[in-house]
């Protein structure tokens, strides 16, 4: 068996197909292999099959570069339709044909529909390109039937150029053949949840609701999903962990889980690109058109991280780990998993409150949100916080998943797609301070009181770090004051990990009918929010967190 | 003896006249009183003493109020001197005459050179101002010798719209009579460092030199004193220690302190009024005109606070403390001492790094940084890494000293000295990110070489937020790019507590003879700065790390 690291080097050094080596592990019977196409299982999936996944997965990269376009992009069948059709006057070529372009030095090769394709060039123009090698000699095909976000005019356009043939009709469609909807087993999501993409999942709840308790409801949480929602049996769920430094592995059922003293801690949860709506308006950004409610408080319960990792050897001082890994039970066509990691820092820290949760607000946690174990970094981005998690890797090493590399990263704001070079920035854990108003909404026709009126929201910051103050205005931020009330949990900096809700009874100007609200919310480090986008634009528009400025009208 | 608590509510509850008490402990021989006049010297100060003068100390929070005046202000005698002169045709007082209103029941006056004061009211207006109480029934002068910086037009106009007396010609002057001068013994000081106050002594070095190393030189490293600089021999010198929960006292000599295991660490200690100088501009401020330059990186060792805590049977878990307090061994006239607070979370967290440091940049840190012994609470305000330590108390409360309680906090813009309310926001601890330009100066006349210009500065957030990046523009913020180098030591986050200095080479707009460069970070929690200063105006001048803005001519 060769070490993970060994491999991946193997297969990128060598251009070799990793879409050949893909395709094999996933139509074989090997035991430990995980399935992905109807009813989701999990299964043991030892190091090599991981190691192999972990070179081939990362070639999808490039594609989901392109998994974050808006909703309305998405879903729009019939502008896809024009593209990958029958064009004549082209060379036909068989599947075959295309897998013999598999390399860079045999030129790469990918079919989509009718259409052969041939991207080398596509590969060398791009920063990370190179990782598309996974898609090499083949179709593409298997991989959109999961993120139907790829189907948007954006990439399809620029797909289309590099068209050079068609396909042998008897090929046509022979890639996604008897391959199952993999979204056909969702779980029923509460009717109010706004989608911002059907598949995967992502919705958030109305903003009016958003505030109504400081915990919020299971149903109103907001979803991410990167992947399909396994179906997890919890009387045959494992986790596995495994530390690189002491080569040892450690298998645990919900119920050792449970053996371990129960934590629980009230966190809140948001979204990297919670507030991204409001960034696009500055310049376009690739990623879903989040509004302001891609957060959530909640009660969580489950065993800490920390003791766990004590019983395994793992502690602070003992180790010379740098990075705690998580992989979801989520996977990709190639059985490649949903992945992140945190700093070892926090990971041991016994204050720092890393639990394996099985309890959300006091119920098994709903199949959306990681059934039955996620895990809960407090303070930290919603991507590390990893939902139905199935392994953890004590590291030297950054999770290697594109989601941690190439994804949720911040950058000055003249660095675009042409420029962007994903190992300059950190991958986000902790989250800047952020405020939002619910209360009014934008458009809204409020009635004056008194000269006043009444409005509400939230505010929270990463890091443990505690909301103490909320200042607001009435008139575009010329004038401030601070809010009245602020709602959270006890708990102290820096392990304040719940958000705060807060009021404000703010005067008006006289005579107005019109005027704009602003927020910028002040935590315990004292930090506080930028004035507007402009200067915080990012390309994956993450880290929105300017001032939130809300337009209403005024009723006597 | 009377527990602490119990005398300061008698002081306080009784209306008792606070200043009596103080000088009768002063003019006593307790083999455990603090001297201050003169050559200081450290003596051993037990709990009834100290019980007694923080309620007596506590009265001169009023008056310290107006100890933040800028430096022209103080120093300007001439002014001065039109105040507390002789007045024809008011009522003559003795001192004895004034002795009999120390309380508010008898209305409460003071005197000052030739005038009496009946300063009842002005108690009653103020928020806190019952402190003031401290003063009640003698001088004010003695306070004043101390605190030059009291006498400015704006506290002396104030002052005497109370007058309603002469005091009596034998008995003006009694009061400082034989008072030798606090300042008598300061040590030298560079001759680089420009005094933004020289009487207690406040001095930055020059912005130009402040990044020529990564580690500021001793010399260099600015000075924030609230009193006079003691002179303590380290040979008797001795730390006392007290657990309010276990009622356990202990003594450290240096010697002893040596003895637990050496930590060194880097770390930034920055003024909270750093760069006060441009907040002023919005709205005048109370408080030193800080430059960008209140800031030094420097090395600290010394014995880490939680090793010496444990050994007091104090650990996480096992203590119902939340606070631990710091005093000095600084101390004003009626010999109250500087003093502090920090939360137990970071004194007792190993990773805090909280140290009880005896060496600066490798050499016995010097008197003006706090000889022999100084804490440092790396990623926390100048003001909680108290100098010339003298006592620590681990106990439930904050530490009730002037600079805890109505000193270094934040509050919202509106906020002004009629309406403030120093119990509503949390005292400042850990400082937010925050940058300057140090290269080139404002002003300043700049060769462009192949169209870009060199600018070099500092960035750093406090609670071991790591800088991340650092974006400049050099066309007022609309366009921007992050610096080409970023220096700092190898330490992570949450313990990254050095700065970073960068370099970066910016592109300047052709034709233009004059530009205005900007700079803002970013952390490790991904905060950035606010734009400008007027939405974070505070009447304290505090936090104030909005965009760094220099204005300079480009030569060709």
């Amino acid at each position: 068996m060769l070490p993970r690291l060994t491999l991946r080097r193997l297969l990128e050094g060598h251009h070799v197909s990793c879409r050949a080596l893909g395709v094999r592990l996933l139509g074989s019977h090997h035991n430990h292999q995980r399935e992905w196409s109807g009813q989701q299982q999990q299964t043991r999936h030892k190091q090599q099959v991981l190691a192999t996944l972990a070179g081939v997965g990362a070639g999808i990269a490039l594609w989901m570069k392109y998994n974050h376009q808006t909703a309305a992009k998405l879903e729009t069948a019939d502008e896809t339709q024009k593209y990958g059709v029958y064009q004549n006057g082209l060379p036909e070529y068989t599947l075959e044909d295309v897998s013999k372009h598999a390399t860079i030095k045999d030129r790469v090769w990918v079919s989509f529909g009718s259409g052969v394709y041939d991207i080398t060039d596509f590969i060398a123009k791009h920063p990370g390109g190179d990782k598309i090698l996974l898609g090499a000699g083949g179709s593409v095909e298997p991989f959109w039937a999961l993120y139907a976000v790829h189907k948007n005019p954006h990439v399809l356009d620029l797909f289309e150029q590099y068209r050079i043939g068609n396909l042998a009709a008897q090929d046509v469609g022979e890639s996604v053949k008897n391959m199952d909807d993999p979204y056909a087993n969702e779980p029923r999501r509460h009717i109010t949840l706004k989608p911002s993409s059907k598949q995967p999942f992502n919705a958030e709840p109305p903003l009016s609701l958003l505030v109504d308790n400081l915990i919020t409801p299971n149903e109103l949480f907001y979803v991410r999903n990167h992947l399909p929602v396994p179906d997890i049996d919890a009387s045959t769920y494992e986790l596995e962990l495994f530390d690189e430094e002491s080569q040892k592995e450690k298998t645990l059922t919900l119920k050792d889980i449970k053996k371990y003293p129960k934590q629980t801690i009230t966190a809140t949860v948001m979204c990297a690109g919670n507030r991204r709506s409001e960034m696009i308006k500055v310049k376009p950004v690739k990623g879903l058109s989040w509004g302001q409610a891609a957060v959530g408080n909640a009660t969580w319960s489950g065993a800490r991280l920390c003791d766990v990792l004590k019983d395994m050897g793992i502690e602070d001082g003992k180790t010379s780990a740098v990075h705690v890994q998580f992989e979801g039970l989520d996977t990709d066509p190639t059985s490649m998993p949903y992945g992140g990691s945190i700093p070892i820092e926090k990971a041991l820290d016994p204050h720092g409150d890393v639990i394996l949760a099985y309890e959300m607000n006091g119920e098994p946690i709903p199949r959306d949100h990681g059934y039955p174990v996620r895990v809960i970094v407090p303070g930290v981005v919603g991507a590390r916080n990893v939902k139905w998690l199935g392994r953890i890797i004590v590291s030297k090493d950054e999770s290697n998943a594109h989601w941690q590399q190439n994804d949720y990263k911040g950058f000055a704001p003249n660095v675009d797609w042409d420029t962007v070079d994903f190992k300059k920035s950190p991958a986000i854990q902790e989250l800047p301070v952020i405020s939002a108003i619910c209360e009014p909404l934008e458009g809204e026709t409020v009635k004056v009181k008194n000269g006043k009126i009444k409005i509400r929201g939230y505010a929270w910051s990463g890091g443990g770090r505690k909301i103490v103050r909320v200042d607001v205005s009435s008139d575009e931020g010329k004038n401030w004051q601070a809010a009245d009330a602020l709602e959270s949990d006890k708990a102290r900096h820096p392990r304040a990990w719940g958000w705060t809700i807060w009021t404000a009874e703010v005067p008006v100007p006289k005579g107005k009918s019109k005027v704009q609200l602003c927020v910028k919310a002040v935590d315990s480090q004292y930090n506080t929010q930028p004035e507007n986008f402009e200067n915080i634009w990012n390309l994956r528009g993450v880290l929105s967190n300017a001032y939130h400025r809300v337009n209403i009208n005024l009723a006597k």
